[in-house]
């Protein structure tokens, strides 16, 4: 059976020594105090590994069951669900007004992460709803807002996205699910979704699905998509449930992993819905929910990663096999533990730097979205929506990648489903793809993102790179050397391959054949960013005398693993783009 | 359902343009002339494609059970395996005198691809009795090839390979199997044995275990391990069977994937065994079954990734989604197929790159065996056994890599179990863990061969670098400049790596904390020789005026691409690798 602990101190230590959230003027963040948010995260922690990661295995080896057309979850996943609704924990970062603890995203983040991590497949239930509701939220009309928000932020209903059709996903503009407008101003909804994560299941009252569908007669392909709230149950005037929507489950889908979550095939006969936001902007209005979870899906990247690392850890510790080339560490014992082979420790360094680099990543990321809404920061704005494809595309395939280190860790106990290492690395698996593939991911953030606003957000991301070497350098000769030279030329590299898609923008393919490569580098440079920023935080607190002198010094080298061994994929990824776009486009679509 | 199209032009173009195999002198190669190895691909792709590759989700969806302590193959398993058998297949490479047709091992070995990549799980039963055969030529005694060769060598009967214990794995001194000698010569054995591939199953009469334990009384550790021959039913003197051995299936595992091969726990209890080579000398006797056996995992790689490239090419080419940003390649339909974009392309490229390039070395591998095997070239054996962990190690975790791209490919429908590109993931990915974790194949490159006989073997596989660039440049400045420079340049890495580890050598730790990486350098400097053979081999078709231009330039594309985007990795291991052993290694263990 697999351990996980939540990573309380880290979290604290990123909160308070790097990002030093309460003394910033983001409203809301002097509530913030190390006690207040240790508090928290000391109780998130609890249920995360008491009450939802013993409930993983069990939703993996039950998976969900359609039963006369209603889909049962596995064993536990209700009363668990009560759980957590009973703590409050579904609406931590939700208005006050409908019944919400108004607190930072970022705090939601950091709780969120722990949820993900213990149950990844469980937590999707509520990570959909809240995705539902921010849309709701953000453009429904009062009444909407009055009639499902406080039932959403609670989770006794929850919600889901409905984009993917059989024949269209990152497409959405061949969309064939049609609206009807009707006398009453509602819409008769008609087609089949598919891949709809959290689609019916039997832990909630009702089911809010936000459906993307064309009215009839309206603009052809995107331009003419609108976004409905469609409920599985019709809400009555004074709130209680009416009769059943014609929005039903067609089959549950057999997934490589996230068993514990119903991905369903959804079908809408006619199904009545509301029109959300305006009349053929429904992309509009399901971006807010896709941005949102974009971040929720990068940060499952490390959810699973991280989770996969403690127990591979574990294993390398208590394995006992083979002997330390330099001489015996066990040597009463018949052999010594995994951990003192270099390459396992190659490996396991891999995962810790990467975990808590993306820890640091995903919360400054979260902090960028709270000073952007919170705040009116547009320059916030820019930038996050600059990193987003980052975020998700990069923490996604790294996560994913960790998590089949840590089975390799387990040598075949990594293969068995025994030791629920398979499961981490077959549930990580969906993250690299729902939410725009990250190929979509790269060619958001090369085809779009980068030229945002004339390149503005990607120059002050540079500039911030620059100033935080500039202010932090020539105080200590071995962070210089270690941290700030390594980041400094990783980010060099990068500029060099955005001033090759410049130069070569004549033909778009060179950018675009280059895209994933560069969203590979700017994750590497993030993550070089966050370690200077640990890195220094960590000697900061070494220098002030702290009593906690092993955590700071683990993060020093922890660090200087990163920039050592991990940074210098940023030169191969250089190389590969200005190898130019001939080398891929050539050949004939008929001779692959 | 997924395709699988055999890659018998690929194979031929290899086998005749580049190894030109007929001209070589190894004894038997004369016979290996185009139109006769032509005939017998032709011949062995009919059968995995209509045959085996039907059966692959089949066993992968029903998988092995156990009834009574009997274990049930899947649906058309057994008939298949006949038609397998019937057709000689089984002893396609054996010696005629058991009843094989004494091919080269290299003929073998590209029949073996075509089964293994359209059925994988299947292909082990075969695959193991090939190894488990191999190791009693070559230190049975006569009377034991002549009681187990013939059935074995027709698959009659077939065979295991049982090393692992619930304890130990990679360590096998640690083992707790032992042997009782008795009277007659023969053993007792008695222990437990894990992870035993086609451990029992209903489709041979017999099951020859070649199991490893520990004589009573003999040397500590790994010195004092025997290798034995147990069959599951003792052979009468006649050659029929007698009593049932106590050799039985405790229970079969339940895995990631390779669902369809029985993975067996198995206990002996008192099981009569017979001692195969010297007493204490097992180990050498089981390396003949593992140098094969790693050759032919490292085969599972190439096997995986192809097969999954072939459906991702199908999915890429019929897939509407999205224009080509340049301009509509499909006006009249509603979107443009995936394989306009370039990030899809850049994703293929990779796959397709990769599959023909690691073909190229799997069969030069094979030739070097049977140099060294038919004509004792001794070069040839120290340079094979100095590759043997490249191509295990960067073949398993490259077609592994290659699976998840092609599965990418899909987006959300290679996430369901419906597609079938789950399955290629998960089949792949126990290449990289059995017969020996990749992370010990590293440690066997970097911590054994590297300086066996004087480190003999590295410096012929330079000088055999250095001199294919010597003797085919300055003829064709296109090929130099995309061929033969990135081989020189990567080669340079890979020589400046092995000089670090041999300036650092203090310290062993430097050399092991950077064997990963080195085994991955090591494997792109062959695939680079590979490409600038294949490369060369397609100018000279096209200067001899050939019919087929289109399959050459593909191939010189397909070239330039693994030169220009997969060859940089050399210099990311390489600064990796020069970070030194410290960054790896300062962390305490407790503090992971």
């Amino acid at each position: 059976m697999p351990i996980y602990n939540a990573p309380t101190k880290d979290t604290q230590f990123i909160l308070h020594d790097v990002l030093k959230v309460s003394q910033s003027d983001i409203p809301g963040y002097d509530e913030l105090e190390s006690e207040f948010t240790g508090a928290v995260l000391e109780e998130a922690g609890k249920l995360a590994t008491n009450v939802l990661h013993p409930l993983n295995v069990v939703g993996d080896t039950e998976g969900c069951r359609l039963e006369n057309g209603v889909v049962r979850t596995p064993t536990g996943f209700k009363e668990a669900f009560e759980e957590v609704k009973a703590g409050g924990w579904t609406g931590l970062d939700m208005p006050e007004e409908y019944g919400g603890q108004n607190m930072p995203y970022v705090m939601g983040t950091a709780v969120g992460e722990m949820f993900s991590a213990s149950n990844s497949a469980f937590t999707m239930y509520q990570g959909l709803t809240h995705g539902a509701a921010s849309a709701i939220l953000a453009h429904g009309t009062e009444e909407q807002k009055n009639t499902y928000l406080p039932k959403m932020v609670s989770c006794d209903w929850t919600g889901t996205m409905n984009l993917t059709e059989p024949h269209c996903g990152t497409d959405l503009g061949l969309m064939r699910t049609k609206a009807e407008p009707q006398a009453d101003g509602s819409y008769k909804i008609t087609g089949q979704k598919i891949f709809i994560s959290s689609g019916d299941h039997d832990m909630a009252d009702n089911i809010i699905h936000l459906v993307l569908a064309k009215i009839v007669g309206g603009p052809e392909g995107i331009k003419g998509v609108s976004l409905f709230i469609v409920p599985k149950y019709m809400v009555n005037e004074d709130g209680s449930l009416g009769d059943r929507n014609p929005a039903t489950v067609g089959k549950i889908e057999e997934k490589m992993g996230i068993h514990g979550n119903s991905t369903c095939v959804m079908n809408y006969d006619g199904a009545t819905g509301f029109l959300i936001g305006d009349e053929h902007k429904g992309m509009r209005a399901m971006f807010t929910m896709m941005n949102e979870a974009r971040l929720g899906v990068g940060m499952q990247g490390l959810c699973q990663a991280d989770a996969a690392y403690q127990n591979a850890v574990e294993y390398a510790k208590d394995r006992l096999q083979g002997r330390d080339v330099t001489g015996a560490k066990n040597p009463e014992g018949p052999a010594d533990p995994l951990i003192v082979h270099p390459d396992i420790r190659r490996n396991l360094m891999d995962q810790k730097s990467f975990s808590e680099g993306a820890r640091a990543f995903i919360l400054w990321g979260a902090s960028l979205i709270d000073a952007a809404h919170r705040k009116g920061d547009k320059d916030a704005d820019g930038l996050i929506s600059l990193l987003t494809p980052v975020i998700k595309g990069f923490l996604t395939d790294e996560g994913y990648d960790m998590t089949v280190q840590a089975q390799q860790v387990y040598g075949g106990h990594g293969y068995i489903e025994e030791w629920g290492m398979s499961q981490y690395t077959r549930d990580a698996r969906i993250a690299m793809i729902y939410e725009g593939a990250n190929g979509v991911q790269a060619l958001d953030l090369v085809g779009r993102k980068l030229a945002a606003d004339g390149g503005k957000h990607v120059m002050a991301f540079f500039e911030l790179v620059k100033s935080y070497i500039k202010d932090n350098g020539g105080q200590d000769e071995a962070f210089d050397r270690d941290f700030l030279e390594p980041l400094k030329a990783a980010s060099k590299d990068l500029q060099a391959a955005g001033m090759y898609f410049m130069q070569n923008a004549t033909n778009p393919n060179n950018a675009l054949s280059g895209s994933y490569d560069f969203m590979h580098m700017f994750g590497h440079v993030c993550l070089g960013l966050m370690w200077a920023q640990m890195g220094k935080a960590s000697l900061d607190a070494l220098a002030a005398g702290t009593e906690d002198k092993e955590f700071y010094e683990t993060k020093l080298i922890t660090g200087r693993f990163y920039m050592a061994r991990r940074l210098p994929a940023t030169g191969m990824h250089l190389a590969r783009i200005q190898s130019g776009g001939d080398t891929v486009m050539t050949l004939d679509a008929a001779s692959f």
